[in-house]
């Protein structure tokens, strides 16, 4: 039997963080000890323990550590980060160390380093001569980076649970439509405001049905009144959004009475086209082809936004990012200072965006289908709050809050 | 081989009658040839076909005859409509003839006569005296009753396309979610403003999502305005009702924060106490232990509602029919001039009222569930119009375009 | 600010019950105070916890404790359970204890007695005399009934995480479909197996789906094997359980090949007219009418079976119990001994017999649409164990492997 | 008021042809006059009409005129196709004509040429040295291309009801998940052994649920006894196909105990790094790290696959086409001879690939949630057969059928 000192610390009960460790040890069939254990008198202080983990052989106990190291538990001797180079590129050595989306620090020459950019799947890269870390995917790993290896030296803070009450707790563990939505909205409104006050930024992803239940010019209104600071979303939406501005249709209903015109297909497709003749969108919004609607919010108002490319698309728009790894890195680089991010009715956006997100943005996935949310929770975006509705009434009723 | 000739007429070809009649003889093996077609030369004239039917024997020509004769297809040579006594109570003679829910008549005398309350899955009872023919569900089936037997002398007549847009023929194929929800919510509060100005009655069908999502207050706005002329719901519907009026939450939740109170269960339990001691909702309304809600207008306003039973129920209350048999009649009693059936957020209420209901009743499902509606149209509710949104939200719009 | 003491015993770290406390008193907005903390060292020693709740006044610090006793917490200063005499039948005093489907006790003569027949949203009648106490339903209240009122000397025993992995703990947070669900027919199978051999009851809890798909013959072989103690279903299970062994049909799809056949709804009124015919399902299979199937397995093999009623039913059959409060009745009788309970494809009777089943119940519910599973544990079944998957072939699977 | 004289050929009633067409007129508010009909006598005799058309004006006649001509309405007068040059690369002359999926034929002096690669919502693009005519996607678009202009000389062969009764036209309305599924797969592996008998070849679009759900072993052998010809997929299928031929895992769980071993994110990861490691899967293959699995198979049996990268992926791995519109066109050199297309559960690949796919080609849609059906068939692949079930239990029954 092989045996491991931990140590956890903070509000360890609460946020689910101790019975997550006995849990983990009993899924995997081990064993524990409790050492030592200094419980937090009141509600704002912290708790901590000292527990001594046993499993039947060095592998076993490198499992069950492995999946406590990801909650927080950390190794009380203090090591300095193993670190070894990729062997070549886009590969990295064989222990390499697994990145969760939780604030992560590595020991480098006795000091708490924060990696930077951090996301969960990805490697933690260490620049020794200027003593800095970054998470970096596999897919931009270089030749003779160093990498850091095993979970020695490597520190993990998971999320706490607030000391009070707030709408990111409520309804956290299911993905229930019978709640009360209006005072959903209202908190949601609340939470927009409460991150613009903060001089932080504002995310949206945004699926194109958005366009097709016509709440197409209630999210142009937020990004014209300053509420979206930055919108990922796909070739379709920006299709169709332009479509509807050209022919006051979306996939060829009528955005107005909802008939049919000639129906659907042509309608995209001549959108398409109109902007190839321009060149690009930005083009077409400079020559006055298109006078309102997201995408002409977003380019009048200066919101930067990534089009990001995928298999289904028509055309794609000039915009677009066809080379999926290089959206990738795009939608990266306008992360920073994201506090909260708005998921609107795209399964495949909100599980990529969700994927490089740190567990410290705030997310809201606001979906007809309630798999999108299981999925997305289910991938380890663990903080996202899922509301189950009906976007193209959930959109204006925001913009009513607003 | 057997051969039966049939006839068809009205708009056959766009309202999907003869190309269902071509489309069912072949899924059943069968052959026809066309004796006579004269199709209509304009959108309101009608056509006219006389097919010979051929099957292998006698039986697969009636099973075959047995499929069309639903779709309206009739036997030109007339004969009277064959009659059998009930062997007993609530027993059928063999080849009993059993209904749609599209408008029917019998011959009886030379004469068609119109089968009253007509709705699918019964037989008709004839009564020869009075010369009169009633749909009945086996449950009210008498010994002795005369009983339609064949398919000889019955004569249906499916609903046609109407000769101009609507909104009822809008989608009508399928159940997405991603339509123009906004336009679909004026188009259904013209629909109920036509009702009225008809004369003739709104049926509302309510689920208890309406007071989770704390829609309870817009629905009983509409009845205090005067749209909703009858209510069939469940026990729920009722107890969360009362219990919002009274504690302000629904399954303990907070109505107006959302945040928990004490959960959940003891005050729906309190509600339904109170209503105990007061002995019936409208003796707590009378005592003016509540002053508002769904239950509540009802009860001012004198617009009759149905509480049907169901085992999931606590309680039940007092005005609940626990008798499943007992509810569905008093339901068919309150049928009578609907013209306009709404449903929402109840799976189980919208199949039974959906199996009662005759098939010109125009019907508007409304609920988050694909499903709902999905199983509504399957078992014969051909003529709703399902709506995939999120009640929470819907209600309050509908309430804003009324 | 009022406070008091409550004390928790137990595994309440790992089975959560320690941090839903803390989660709690933070959600109501209290304060807490950790006066005592001993923390069980291994994974088979309890922990022990006394802590000074803080409310705002009286009435906030109740409704906290209300939320806190449901998961465990007692008062520690023992006292007597409280009675009032219910004041008329079905209907209990002003603070009647509510109850929930965990093991509970009442404090009678300075002796802790066990409250038989537990389900949740229930009262506690205690029997002086006798020295007992019974969980009862508000619907069978009579007049003078003394009542549990009130917290104090009421013990509620919330379930443990079991010590070692097992198959109700796998996947317990979430409702994905992305399971390995081979292995997990293997698992319910063994599950089943070691129920028997404990001379434990097995319910099944069956909707009609089961015939629609074509897994009728399956759950008749189980039912065959003595796998089945008790059944519970509707009217539709049986109606087209018997159709499909009169006719071959189901909703009239010919079951072998998938084929129209007359379909659908005569098929399915004429076995409701055979059995009326014959008087009851019993007499048919008496009468050798019918020759295989899950009613005629039952009824072969003296399983009981409570078929209880719902307003869709067509006929419906003489068995079927239409009076929802005997039908919940009738099936309250039938779970002594029960420790399983396997549900396919029904929400309205899975939500139904889940709120009467104890929590010891290990409950599996399969069910191809994820909101059944979801409905069923937001209603307070929480040991339900939710499987996606499709019924039809999940059966024979199942019975392969028993 | 503009008229119009169009012309229908076929099987035009039970195909829904000359229904949808009058359909269409009315619910863009036209009219029509029949001029003549005739109708097929027996099943197997085409029809024929000549109607005209009605309209408003020059824009609502021509509306409606877009609209029947997808349905295979024709101007009896024959004049050549126009063609006009694209103004740029990846642009089309203004009035373009759109393609449907459906088999599509252009006037060329005098006779009619068949246009190659027919897909939905693409151009005509004529060769005329060579007299031949290719669709063509606007990506593709070069300068100076001659692309069909307007309708005029456009023939389009939408699908016709096949003469007798087939698995294809078995529950097309519904998406359902009550149907007897294990016919269902029954019909499919017959379907599946008549494509490879005419020697044609089946395509398979693969989801990573299949891995999850343990069924990746099941794929693997229809690929080694040669039912799969192609294989569509992305980087997650083969990741995770990978990770359990090397760990026994998918998403970190267990293939054989559905136990959790290290959780999920690092093996899967580590399957990526020893890919990168190797080169490629084929090289990981060729040295022998992996000995069984759906892509070990492909590679071993020389079965092509695509995959398509998507911005949710990890990695990705060095077979995955990143750039989107690189990895449609690879897709579409592989529809080459496919006639049966079955997609289990992916909901992006599944719609991209029915986007690609010309009508004639049958396709079956296996996913547990039916919105992924819904919304194939929205988007225009009309032809897809859905079928609501766990592709975990689906996929061994297939196996087990063929």
């Amino acid at each position: 039997m092989k045996v491991k000192e931990i140590e956890l610390k903070g509000h360890i009960i609460d946020s689910f963080i101790l019975p997550k460790v006995f849990d983990t040890i009993m899924d995997f069939d081990g064993e524990f000890e409790v050492l030592q254990f200094e419980i937090g008198k009141h509600k704002t202080d912290p708790s901590y323990a000292r527990i001594l983990v046993k499993g039947k052989d060095r592998r076993h106990l490198d499992d069950i550590l492995g999946e406590l190291h990801k909650v927080g538990a950390i190794v009380p001797e203090i090591k300095e980060t193993k670190l070894e180079p990729a062997p070549k590129d886009m590969t990295l050595p064989e222990n390499f160390y697994s990145t969760t989306n939780h604030p992560t620090y590595v020991r480098l020459n006795n000091d708490w380093i924060v990696v930077k950019n951090i996301e969960m799947d990805c490697s933690i890269v260490v620049d020794k001569k200027k003593n800095r870390a970054f998470c970096k995917p596999i897919s931009r790993i270089k030749k003779g980076d160093l990498v850091a290896v095993g979970k020695e030296g490597v520190r993990v803070e998971p999320p706490e649970r607030p000391r009070e009450y707030s709408v990111f707790e409520f309804m956290k563990s299911t993905v229930s439509s019978e709640k009360p939505n209006q005072i959903i909205v209202k908190q949601i409104a609340s939470a927009i405001r409460e991150v613009k006050a903060r001089k932080k930024k504002v995310l949206v992803v945004a699926g194109p049905a958005i366009i097709h239940t016509g709440a197409g010019k209630h999210l142009a209104r937020l990004i014209r009144d300053g509420f979206v600071d930055v919108l990922f979303a796909g070739n379709a939406l920006a299709v169709h959004d332009i479509e509807s501005q050209l022919y006051g249709t979306s996939l060829g209903l009528d955005i107005k009475t909802g008939r049919p015109t000639e129906r659907g297909h042509r309608n995209h497709l001549c959108a398409i086209n109109e902007v190839m003749r321009a060149g690009s969108i930005k083009r077409l919004v400079q020559k006055g082809k298109i006078k309102g609607g997201i995408m002409y919010e977003c380019i009048k108002h200066n919101v930067p936004f990534v089009l990001a490319g995928s298999i289904r698309d028509d055309g794609p728009l000039p915009e677009v990012i066809t080379d999926v790894i290089e959206a990738q890195n795009t939608m990266r680089k306008h992360l920073k200072s994201v506090d909260l991010a708005l998921m609107f009715s795209t399964m495949l956006h909100s599980i990529a965006v969700g994927n490089i997100l740190p567990s410290h943005v705030k997310t809201i996935c606001v979906d007809i289908n309630p798999a999108t949310v299981t999925k997305l929770t289910d991938r380890g975006t663990a903080q996202a709050l899922g509301i189950v509705t009906d976007v193209g009434i959930f959109l204006p009723m925001l913009k009513k809050e607003l």
